[in-house]
C-alpha cells in the first residue's frame, strides 16, 4: 500500500525546507521499502492569496481530506497579507476543520548544536511539549465595539471544552507513560487568568487520578518560562494550552540552541482525517531565497510524519531512527547553515543528510 | 512632608523579605533626609482568609487610597487557599481599583550574578519590561456552562480597550524616548489571536507615529521569548500586553541568573491613588520560614519607590541609586543568598545592603 502525502510548500523558506524534507523522507522510505505517494499543493501561500482574495480554494477539505499527511512548509508574508488573515486562512484552519488537537513538539539538545545556556550537554535537554492545538485562546469569537473612536473595545473569547481538555491530557499522559520518567508536567496560570486556568488545572488533577504512575506538577506560565532556562534536565513532557504551548514550543528549542531544527506533528489521533507535519519556524521573508534556511525541522518533521505512517510497525520507527541519525551526523559534522556558525546552505545541508541515511 | 505608606507583607516569604526591603529603604531616607510614616496592614494573606472567609475587610479601599504608596510582600498559599482566589482577592484586586496600569519591571544583569546564559556580561542584559497591568487576559468576564457534565465549557474573555492599550504605549515611548538607544519593542501575537492582537499592532503604530525617534519593532511572543535567550542585548524597552508582560517579566529576570532580584513598580502615574511595590517572586511556600529568601527583589523595589516619591526630585533619585550600589556590592562581595550560591541568609544579605548605603 502506497501512503498518499500531500505537500503544502507555502510561503517564504518554506519553498526552500520541504524539497529537503521530501528528500530525506525518500531517501529513508528506500531504504526500509515503505512507498509513498506526493501529490503538490500550489495554494494556501500569500502568491496564492494575492490572485484569488483567498489563502486557498473553496474546496480545500475535499482536496485534502482523503490524504493520510500533510507535509507542510510556513505560512506568511506580511508584506503583502498581514499574517492573522495568512495564518487564519490555511494553517490554521487545517489545525481546526481536521480536528489536529495534537500539536506534539520534542525538545531535545542535539549533538553539535551550540547551546546559548552555559554549561548544558546533549542528554540535559530532552522533552516533549504538547500542545493543545484546536481551542483556547486561539478562538473566531470577539469583536470591536466603538470602533474608530475613544471608546474602542475589542474582545476575544478563549474558550476551553472538557472534551478539548481532556484529549488532549489523555495523550499527554499516555505519552509520559511510556517514557522512563514517567513525569507530566502541566502548564497553568490559574493564579491570574481565573476562570479557564483553573478548569484546566481541575482537569489535570482528574486525569492524574487515572495515572497513578506518573508523577505530576504544575507551574505558571511565567515562572515555567523561567525554569525552562534555569532547570531544563527538569522537564520530560510539558502539557500546555494552545497559547502556552505555542510559547514554550519555540521558547525550548532555543534554550536547546535554535529553532531551525524544531520539528512538529499536528496530530488527529483517530486518522480518520490527514495530520499535519511541519517544522516549528515560519517563512522568515528576512532570509528567504537566499538558500540559507536550516532544513533540519522539516527534515525532523518528515522523520515524525514516517513513524505516525507506521502507526506501530517497527519498519517505520526504523526509518525515523535513521533520519535522526543522519541529522545528529550532519549537525556533528557538517555541512551546517550560518543560523548554526556554518557556512552550508539548505541544499547541502539537506543532501548531506539524505547521503547520510 | 512625610511620605505616608502603606505596608503589606502578606504570605510566605513575603513576611521575610519585607523587613529587609524596610532596613534599606530606611537607611536611604535617612541618609537622604526624607521622611517616611510606615503603617502596618495584617491582612491580605492567607491567614486572613481563614478567619474571615474574605482576603481582605470589606473597607480596605478607604483605608489604603489616602496612602502614597503600598510597600507589598507577596500573596499566596495554596495549600490552603487557591491563588486564584487569593490573589483576585488582594494583588488583582489593588492594580485594578487604584488603577495601576503600569507594571513596571527592569531586567538586568548584575555584577556577582552567575548568568545561565552562556558568555553573558554585566551590561549585555539591561532593559524594562513595561507590562499593561489592569485588562487584557485577566478579566472577571466568562464562566462556566453545563458544568460537570462532558459538554463542560468554560470561557473567559480577554478584553482590550482603546483607552487601556493607548495609555501603556504612551508611558512605553515616554520611556524610551528617555533612553539612549530610544528602541521599543511590542510584544504581540496577532498571527494567532487573531482579534485582539491585531488591535494591538494597530494601536502601536498609530502611538509610534508620534515618537519619530524611536526606533519601533514588533515580535511574536513566542519567537520574543526565544530572543530573551539567544539575543538579550537585542532589547531596550518591551512594552507587552499584561499576559505576555508577566511571562516576559518572568522569563528576563530568569535570563539575568535569577528571579529572586527582579523587582516591580506597579504605578498609577496620576498619583491620585496609591502605587504598589512589590518583588516579581511569589510568596514561595517551598521555602517560607527558613529565613533564606533572596530580600534584594524587594530591597530594589523599595528603591523604586523612593524614586516615585520624589516624582524628579534629584535628592530621591540620588536614593534610589544609592540602593542600587549597595546591591551590586553585596552582589558581588557577599553575603548571598542560596539561589545565588551563597549560604548567607534574608536578614545578613538585608543587614548587609543597608550598611552598605
Ligand atoms: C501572582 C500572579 C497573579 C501575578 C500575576 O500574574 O500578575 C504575578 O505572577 C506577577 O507577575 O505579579
Ligand atoms: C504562525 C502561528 C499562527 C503559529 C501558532 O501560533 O500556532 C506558529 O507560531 C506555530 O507555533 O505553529
Amino acid at each position: 500500500t502506497k501512503h498518499k502525502i500531500a505537500v503544502i510548500a507555502g510561503d517564504g523558506i518554506g519553498q526552500e525546507v520541504i524539497p529537503e524534507g521530501l528528500r530525506a523522507v525518500d531517501a529513508a522510505a528506500k531504504k526500509f521499502g515503505i512507498e509513498i505517494e506526493y501529490t503538490h499543493f500550489d495554494w494556501a501561500h500569500c502568491g496564492y492569496y494575492a490572485e484569488h482574495g483567498k489563502m486557498m480554494p473553496d474546496d480545500w477539505f475535499d482536496q485534502l481530506k482523503g490524504f493520510e499527511a500533510i507535509f507542510f512548509g510556513a505560512v506568511g508574508w506580511p508584506a503583502t497579507v498581514p499574517d492573522h488573515v495568512s495564518l487564519r486562512g490555511s494553517l490554521l484552519k487545517f489545525r481546526r476543520d481536521f480536528d489536529l488537537y495534537v500539536n506534539l513538539r520534542p525538545v531535545r539538545l542535539m549533538p553539535g548544536v551550540p547551546c546559548p545556556l552555559a554549561g548544558r550537554k546533549p542528554g540535559d535537554i530532552d522533552f516533549y511539549v504538547v500542545r493543545e492545538n484546536t481551542e483556547g485562546e486561539y478562538s473566531s469569537i470577539g469583536g470591536r465595539m466603538y470602533e474608530g473612536t475613544d471608546r474602542e473595545i475589542v474582545i476575544q473569547e478563549s474558550v476551553f471544552t472538557r472534551h478539548g481538555v481532556d484529549r488532549i491530557l489523555k495523550f499527554a499522559y499516555d505519552l509520559a507513560q511510556s517514557r522512563p520518567k514517567k513525569h507530566l508536567t502541566s502548564a497553568t496560570k490559574s493564579n491570574g487568568i481565573a476562570i479557564t486556568m483553573p478548569y484546566w488545572d481541575e482537569r489535570v488533577e482528574a486525569m492524574g487520578k487515572q495515572y497513578g504512575d506518573v508523577k505530576t506538577d504544575k507551574y505558571h506560565i511565567d515562572i515555567l518560562t523561567a525554569h525552562f532556562v534555569l532547570n531544563p534536565q527538569r522537564f520530560d513532557v510539558v502539557v500546555a494550552p494552545n497559547l502556552f504551548g505555542d510559547i514554550l514550543s519555540d521558547l525550548g528549542p532555543a534554550c536547546a540552541g535554535t529553532i531551525g531544527i524544531a520539528p512538529s506533528a499536528n496530530l488527529n489521533p483517530d486518522r480518520k482525517l490527514p495530520s499535519l507535519f511541519e517544522p516549528v519556524h515560519g517563512s522568515a521573508p528576512d532570509i528567504a531565497g537566499k538558500n540559507i534556511a536550516n532544513p533540519v525541522a522539516t527534515i525532523w518533521s518528515g522523520a515524525m510524519m514516517l513513524d505516525f505512517l507506521g502507526n506501530g510497525n517497527p519498519k517505520y520507527k526504523q526509518a525515523h531512527d535513521a533520519i535522526l541519525a543522519a541529522i545528529e551526523k550532519v549537525l556533528v559534522e557538517g555541512p551546517k547553515t550560518p543560523d548554526l556558525g556554518g557556512s552550508g546552505d539548505t541544499t547541502s545541508v539537506g543532501k548531506a543528510i539524505a547521503a547520510a541515511i
